[in-house]
């Protein structure tokens, strides 16, 4: 059985996101959707939201599983026989990063291949920071994530103001 | 009318912003330096400081108007029956972050257009940030900024040296 | 009175090109469309054609005109009181390219500006040669090119497989 | 049975294409190398020649297919099951073409994925018209084609050599 | 006496950074590497501890000198007689950054040459950061660095964990 | 004595490539400039002329010598003591290329090492055939080459001329 991971943070998962993963999760018997859990950065959603509307949003698709991990990647694959890393590319800044990235992860554990699938042409232009960003001056959100997402990120941003009084 | 929008930090504007700012000013009717008022970054000069130096700067050019905005850039540009905004274009990793953005102004607000001009050779190299380097270093800016803004620079970092001691 | 210009091979236009001249015509008071005579390459339609398929694909728009000229582009502009070059951007290889001939432009006719506009998304794949490369195989080309402009390469690769028999 | 093809011009393979052939061999159950059978383009070696060559370097990878084919890519997939396309990619200029070539095949063939693997660090210098410009020049290739591609074209420079007397 | 100056934060230098510093020495009479003291950053290592590290390393490397410096490059190699400053060359993102930089040298100090050399291809994926942020999950590191770097920087991380607790 | 080459086409030099002669001629005890010997491309000019134009323009660097070669650039390398190929830099898609030939050399020739400088500012638009471009359309090229150079194009062009006739 062939299985494979897609890494991120899902901060939170976006359309551009999902467009990668309903088209991974036909090339292989098993795909998981790993959430990163990286103490460093100062997300808006905490693991267990990101991994829930994860959930939610691949609820369709029987062949995906969402997990957390922590630590380096390709020990995660070794662990959990993951023979492939899926990973989206963007723009030429991404191709750069993601090439470092690939070829350290291959001197790590040669065994475990990355493959990299291109962005559908619409969600080009979608990034995790651009939905946070617009969403925290009220802007429209509606064509760069699902309802549910959409629905979440509101409630956070207004949980977040209230905070603030 | 064609009215048009420059948006940035210019924290402070520099010789290459002026470059774009003039070349641009031929191209509207109006047009508008949009300074954004950006609580998250840790800014040189106050909002206030730096439109006063760009006031000072384009005093010569009289379609151009200087302002301060706040959210987001394409809800500016709805409200103020702003047609056009205008980008200078440095590099490759410019180009690839500026069409990002382009492309969500546009998702956002298809009735917005995003124009972008190559900033001239001799101004290729500048930016606000290694502008600041250098003066931090007490060295020679004076081919990067106009002299009052030199002098502004200079007196800011004086003035946080002696909060030092 | 703003005059552009949008040159080009136009071989034939396609809807990434119609897309930048209906956002760029908003831009100006006159915009031309002009089509390059360049002996040197081997143009699947003659220049006629080209202008030909050009003005139908643009008779909605009053303030475009086509033309064609030979030469310099920068003398064009200038013996036509053209005051801006329009370009459109799709990628970074095309930026690089465009980069120097806008460089070039301005060392030799520093009063001619040009801009950038960047393609839209869901034509940021096409050009003139893919769309011609795939109606040789008789591919489906009625996603890239107007109705009228497909019949007319359908028409010459029909009439150029006659000559070979 | 998920079957991918390789496609490219191998003229003639290289130790990258091979790098690229071995780990694609792991990812699917069939893996078609398809030789693109192209009159435009002036090549060293004949289709069959291209052909013979991949069958000898692959003899050992027994899910792996040599075929050539005619047309578009993307109408030879749909004809023979074919639902991945694999792509090699080693840098930038690469990526940008790859990119416009997977849209325009996505956009014509939704249904066909193409992958991207990276090319190992050791061969990412490595193309077929390098290794022909400096075996034209009789310089050692030993390191950038397998022994027996090396000798094939070692006899074809030297046959032209003969023909050109 | 040609002297030039490989400058960095080498916290810590890598098998990528001795890699260009082997073949730098060999291009001048005499090589300086300018390790940067930088406020602003959160290093590992102190500057002492990257001094001593890179002396450790370069011992064998007779017209080699390790230094430290304080301040703006140019204005350092001003002061020692530096004709050339020597920087590594990995990916596109560098470039562009590296090249605003060496223009930016360049305006202010005409005199001093900056030359880029390409890091090996098996160096081309290194980074300080990458090599810590595996040593951080105790990963493997020994490609990465020269044992006795690699015995350093194991050593800072089990203080490190000693410390949070 | 450390002996450098910087080599090209140089039909014909320009402005961009003397700037990189007399800034190279700096770094190295000699620095031959080599003429490519390429019978493939349609030159404007022929190796004599192209040894000429560049003897003229290089009379006043006493270290600098130009000559021609046939065949790999690292067999006249190892051939003639040369020690380093310096190479300019314009772009992002220049970088790649030449990073592809440096990678190329170093496995053909580890012992011979490859530099870059990064073009002036003022010629980082230039190259030979934007020069003979301008010049085919009597173009000014007087800011792009020097003024004999200038004038060997001019004429030629002239002879040109009078042949179709």
């Amino acid at each position: 059985m062939k299985r494979a991971i897609y890494p991120g943070s899902f901060d939170p998962v976006t359309n551009g996101h999902l467009n990668v993963i309903q088209r991974a999760s036909k090339l292989f018997d098993e795909l998981y959707i790993g959430v990163l859990i990286n103490s460093a950065k100062n997300p808006l959603f905490s693991i267990d939201e990101r991994v829930s509307m994860l959930k939610e949003e691949t609820k369709d698709l029987p062949n995906v599983k969402i997990i957390s991990f922590k630590g380096l990647l390709v020990d995660y694959c070794k662990e959990n026989d993951i023979c492939t890393i899926v990973r989206g590319l963007r723009a030429v800044t991404d191709f750069e990063y993601e090439l470092q990235i690939a070829q350290t992860n291959h001197v790590m554990a040669p065994e475990v291949e990355t493959i990299f699938l291109t962005t559908s042409l619409e969600y080009a232009y979608l990034s995790s920071s651009i939905v946070k960003e617009i969403a925290s001056y009220q802007g429209d959100i509606s064509k760069t994530v699902p309802p549910y997402v959409a629905k979440c990120i509101t409630e956070k941003y207004a949980s977040k103001q209230r905070d603030y009084k």
